[in-house]
């Protein structure tokens, strides 16, 4: 169970309430007056509880399970012990997940504006909008409904939200349009100048940095991650991708939709990737690369060069996975026979 | 000698006043009446200044330095310079840091809220605490006494804190809850929610996170690290654990007592750390691992196995270190010989 | 073009006075009354915009470019479509980008010091700053002339700044001396205590930190990124080094002047660079090390011993880049061959 004061709980709800939600079914009609109090996984779950099952690795759990009910698909009924209740669902994993947000539902965004936030005359804020304290929104940002502007944070002059957006606190915004339901987490740095400079002789000067950041709707960009605004033309995040925190996005990369970045990893300038690129954590790519959409990038890797869609690739070179492990597996062989 | 502007001094202190307040001892008593004026290397030392010696890869400079007075372990006594003023010291380190601190002295903390903080009035602050300009404290926060809360940090609702904390300027903690003596350096994000989404076809959902962050007695964490809160259960740092700059913790990551954490390390989600490890800069680890106490792990190190208590680990993948060197030597060798 | 709500563009100037202000020359003097409105490269300039070539490698494209004129050298005038306006320019490219600037110039410092700041008494600032709001300026700190705090940043006790400095949003600066127009993208940290730690049985103390961090002329310091001050003696950034986002830079390292840093680079405690040394993104260096002047570092390298001047280095461990790739192609041709 959630720290109540972190995470308040609603109250119990009745399992037959919770399947005419998320249009799922029980098992036996009988049960749909189990009142279900908390959700938890199999192994700690108590008789007050639902839980779920999707994946075999956990099957031992099921015969042990004290879980008061479960989300189970229709092909994996028969695996759960008798008496047990089941709710049969297309998506267990989904369903639970659902009824979590339903028992735990985000603290509702009380509209208004901190005394002490510092909204410029010519900024335009949404209905709905909650500004905390510190925050400050400069001169022709244009916010939409229902944002939440975390305190200390600053939007910078002409920057464009769309609804639903949460930033959270300490973040820096310019130069930035943002699509709906964009979620930046505390730290996040966007739209500073990118990483370019004209040498001359011994000296380097900084270039202009003339671009935007466009970030697509249902993005969420992770604590005290980076992106810089293009330099000339824009840095671009699809719609739907997520990037974790402490990721480097440098000057005119575009990423597609859906890609996930996990931690720590870095796109130097101009690098373009496709649509639901996986990244590990750590991984780097040198600028001006193409990677293909539904690309692997193995954690710690360092890409040099394009990557095919669909391929995974992973080392320092990256290359192919299985060339890259065939590599690992015979110098760890040889070196063994080499020394006897 | 450091900066006065930086770092003021104290008065110089007697040499016998020195001893007796650390339990030292002097090899002459009549040096008592010595004025130490500053602390100092042994190269750079001047006659006014203490130094120390611990290490023999410092004994070239027992000979040459001109040190008013010297920490030294009784062993040891007998490499230095006839006429050298001596104390002798269990750890004659500990010694010298331990009158580095009394002759420059942490700022006492001046209590008070500055005007521009905001200060939710359900939120409890100690006896002794100090809140710096723009500082926001949410609704229900509990600080304990004698904190000292940096310019424009923000500490969320219902956090709790223990005594002595120093949180520095910009820094974000939500959902977390700190033991007595808990350092957090600028920019550090702590508590924000894990990076976990369910896939439903070609989107991704956010998972909710309804954990906490728990933070142990004396913990470091460095500038601009971020801790992200449990997805259920918690994020946990153990007692003494200091982490550097710029590291990444994901959800549900346990690290034990003790752990030293260089830079830029990234320990991925559920991942379980024993106590006393110890990460070179820029490591990383995988998601759900058990890393046994008394560990060590590289610099640069991938780690993606468990790791037994008390090994040292190196390279991606990591490996023993011994196997490790053995790969990377028999590969050079054979490589140039290949060439031929 | 771009985006006016974030880069307004001055009018257009005519060709005439470009070359006039440039020191540079019209291949046809009859050109100068040709109104140039923007900047563009040459696959995307319009017959209004100017371009320039000064790479062998975009050759095919000054065929068909449709450019109203081209910045060029001397000595490639001959590779021109014949009718095209030509700039006879000794530096293509720079005259390009002094060109963006005049066109795009950075908008004004308007001085001025927001309601909501925090400046103490015992500050001194320059004339013609501009403090944003919700800065934090401590006693003593000592600000030249020209400078641009940014939006709820923290300037420390007795801090010094020099003329024409930027400060970004959100930025923490301690401890440090800060010479003439230096850049501090958003979220970067200066100052905070570095990473040192006594060893006493199980416990760990923190040493004092007691020196101070000092940042040349035109240094950039990119968003996140984190330099801790020196344990006795000094950090130091040398005039003109530029750091990409997110870099670590520990206590006492002392830079040369004009190195670049790419993303997300790490230098441990100690470690001595020489001047105009490059390092690509996510590369690590070991403490106390010693790193030549000119030389360049990988991207993901991992350097654990020195490097003599002028050398470039790759590799975990680092090691000269030939041996790097002769270690690395042999392994790949030699692991196919194990396998047939």
């Amino acid at each position: 169970m959630a720290d109540p004061r972190f995470h308040p709980r609603q109250k119990p709800i009745r399992l037959g309430d919770v399947v005419a939600k998320l249009g799922d079914e029980l098992a036996n009609p009988a049960d749909a007056d189990f009142s279900v109090t908390d959700v938890a996984a199999l192994d700690i779950a108590t008789g007050q509880d639902i839980s779920f099952y999707h994946d075999a690795k956990y099957r031992p759990l099921l015969a042990t399970t004290q879980a008061g009910a479960i989300f189970i698909r229709r092909e994996d009924m028969g695996l759960a012990p008798a008496g047990c209740r089941l709710v049969i669902a297309k998506h267990s994993y989904k369903s639970f997940a659902q009824l979590a947000k339903m028992l735990y539902p985000p603290p509702d965004l009380v509209p208004g504006r901190a005394a002490s936030a510092v909204i410029d005359a010519t900024a335009k804020i949404g209905a709905g909008c909650r500004i905390e304290a510190g925050a400050v929104i400069e001169a022709g940002a244009e916010i939409g409904a229902n944002c939440h502007i975390g305190a200390n944070s600053v939007v910078g002059r002409n920057c464009v939200m769309g609804e639903n957006c949460h930033i959270g606190a300490n973040v820096t915004l310019s130069h930035a349009i943002l699509g709906d339901r964009v979620r930046l987490l505390p730290g996040a740095r966007i739209g500073q100048p990118g990483f370019g400079f004209l040498r001359d002789g011994a000296a380097f000067y900084p270039l202009m940095q003339l671009g935007r950041v466009l970030i697509g709707a249902d993005v969420e960009i992770g604590a005290n991650s980076t992106i810089d605004r293009g330099a000339s033309g824009d840095t671009v995040i699809g719609e739907g991708s997520m990037l974790d925190n402490l990721c480097q996005i440098g000057h005119n990369v575009v990423l597609g939709r859906g890609c996930i970045l996990s931690g720590q990893v870095g796109i130097s300038g101009s690098t373009v990737v496709g649509d639901y690129v996986m990244m590990g954590g750590q991984a780097g790519l040198a600028d001006h690369l193409t990677i293909g959409s539904q690309a692997k990038i193995a954690a710690k890797s360092g890409v040099m060069r394009d990557v095919v869609a669909g391929d995974t690739v992973a080392g320092i070179p990256a290359q192919p996975i299985r060339e890259h492990f065939r590599q690992t597996a015979w110098l760890k062989k040889m070196s063994i026979k080499g020394e006897r």
